[in-house]
């Protein structure tokens, strides 16, 4: 465990994101020379073979294991909400934090398939961040709150990390992160959420623009855009990230809100997501955009569009399937299987 | 457990295939009429939503259930790899079968992880098939009785089923299927299968248009087609996917070599893969015009061209999380959330 666990200040964090821990070249080296040794032709598990190395190196050995698979669901409320950008009224965030812990959500169903533990963060419910057409989401001190929540989140001995978060409203942060970050229009990046269509999704877009209009002045800085524009969940995701980073745990991004806070840290030290697999790609819009500006090929493209981390938990088995093939195969020599040729 | 376990006839058989028990309405509504109740958007679980409606459909009762499910490997060996169709030798076959049987190939530790029970079918390797470039691969007794071998490894009491093949020179008979079934070039079906390319390539798609040439007296018939281009392995899987649909079993089908059985199946008669899936689209370059074909949009993506019923055994967790989801969660009024708009 690094012995950062919380930020006092933008500028430790900053100075944090530019010596994060890299590769572990060792691990790496030890899968890489392993696969072609596995009884099948080489490449032919395609993707599984990539996912059985990416664990191995931001494990940080090798073999890898997956003996504390975890779960961390952020949940936010958002000032923007009065603006009538969500087809669900603000207090379901509290509703589904209760779902969540009386174990009747999606995203319990999908930890207990997965052998996942999951834990539920509800951060400052009933103070929703402010109304960010008016001015920031959040204060710096509110900001590095929330982030600090999500870096304590992170076990030490936490072997991979799922992140998504629950917040009526906060995929009008999440567009308003992407406008601000990328540029375009601001229906480029607005979709219809838990379901808004027709004029409602027509003002979505006008409040997400007015936003960063209004915001124009934090330029391309990733932190102070996730400040203003996003809300204590997104911090807390980005914070997740970071914690996992400094501790190698190897961590799976949820959807669309996710990916915007994560792109956020992105822009404030490109190489902060390296650690990090995008587990689904999104039905909302633009999630499949965002993950194109990330870099981030994803694992499932199922449609899906409930938050919650509920594709980062549906990819662990996937990444349980790949370290199986890697550790548990047998080699040409052990089994006496004639190589190529 | 539907009384036909096997078939004694090419005759028997199609008649047995014009009269497939279709989808269960009840329990289909069932499915229905859970699934918006749920605390979730509607639609936001988007492919797992389908997945259980289909479960419950194809097994004809509601709620579904996975307490067994099972995977079947059926091994084969072909006349035309003497033509130098692979990268391998034949031997690998039956050293693979004893690699499932000893546990160390990458099927049992995705079975393992899937919680499936594995079973290999090894249809006479010392026997290959004859070279379809010269004759039938298969008379219709030798046909009939690797069919039946299929049927009988489906078990009664099976909730979900995997299939896939292992065969040295299979992707050759699957591509001769394929060109047979939808015409094109032989380039159009034919790929690298374990790993050929450049001459070697451009040999094996020559040796797939000279087979299909040879018995285009089968016309569009396609029992006849799988009988004269496919193999013990192939026929197999065709009779493991009619007693699944005879049993009420939905089944994941693996990759090329799998879904050209099916699809020799589907050309006899249309409604034949209604319960089947296809459970990922492989790396050979003609799964995905073939999937387009049977109008089935695979479930993962992930670059895999193993067979074995590996993208099968992958795919069964999605499944089990769809499951998990649809009997699990908690309806609106259960928990208390409020409801849209």
């Amino acid at each position: 465990m690094n012995d950062i666990r919380s930020f006092a200040s933008f500028s430790d964090l900053r100075a944090a994101l530019s010596v994060l821990p890299g590769p572990d070249a060792p691990a790496a080296e030890a899968a890489q020379a392993r696969e072609p040794q596995l009884t099948k032709p080489p490449g032919s598990l395609g993707r599984l073979e990539q996912i059985a190395e990416w664990l191995a190196t931001w494990q940080g050995r090798h073999p890898a294991s997956l003996d504390n698979v975890c779960v961390r669901v952020f949940a936010g409320n958002h000032g923007v909400v009065a603006k009538g950008v969500s087809a669900y009224p603000a207090e379901v965030t509290v509703q589904m934090v209760g779902n969540f812990e009386a174990g009747g959500a999606a995203i319990n169903q999908l930890c207990k398939a997965a052998g996942a533990e999951l834990k539920v963060a509800a951060l400052d419910l009933d103070q929703p961040t402010a109304d960010f057409t008016e001015g920031p989401a959040m204060a710096e001190d509110e900001f590095l709150a929330a982030f600090n929540v999500g870096m304590a989140s992170v076990p030490d001995d936490c072997d991979l990390l799922g992140i998504g978060e629950m917040g009526i409203g906060n995929t009008s942060a999440a567009a308003a992160i992407c406008l601000a970050l990328y540029g375009g229009e601001a229906t480029d990046w607005t979709g219809p959420g838990t379901g808004v269509s027709g004029d409602a999704l027509n003002a979505k877009a006008r409040i997400v623009a007015e936003g960063v209009h209004r915001h124009e002045d934090a330029g391309g800085d990733g932190l102070e855009i996730l400040r203003r524009l996003g809300g204590r969940e997104l911090a807390a995701m980005a914070g997740a990230i970071v914690a996992a980073r400094l501790n190698r745990v190897p961590l799976l991004l949820d959807g669309y809100v996710t990916s915007a806070a994560a792109a956020a840290l992105h822009a404030a030290q490109p190489s902060a997501l390296d650690h990090c697999l995008a587990a689904h790609v999104s039905a909302e819009p633009a999630h499949r955009q965002l993950l194109v500006k990330l870099g981030k090929p994803a694992l499932l493209d199922f449609g899906m569009r409930l938050g919650e981390a509920s594709g980062a938990a549906l990819a662990i088995g996937l990444v349980r399937s790949a370290l199986a093939c890697h550790t548990g195969m047998a080699t040409f020599a052990e089994a006496g299987v004639s190589d190529k040729d």
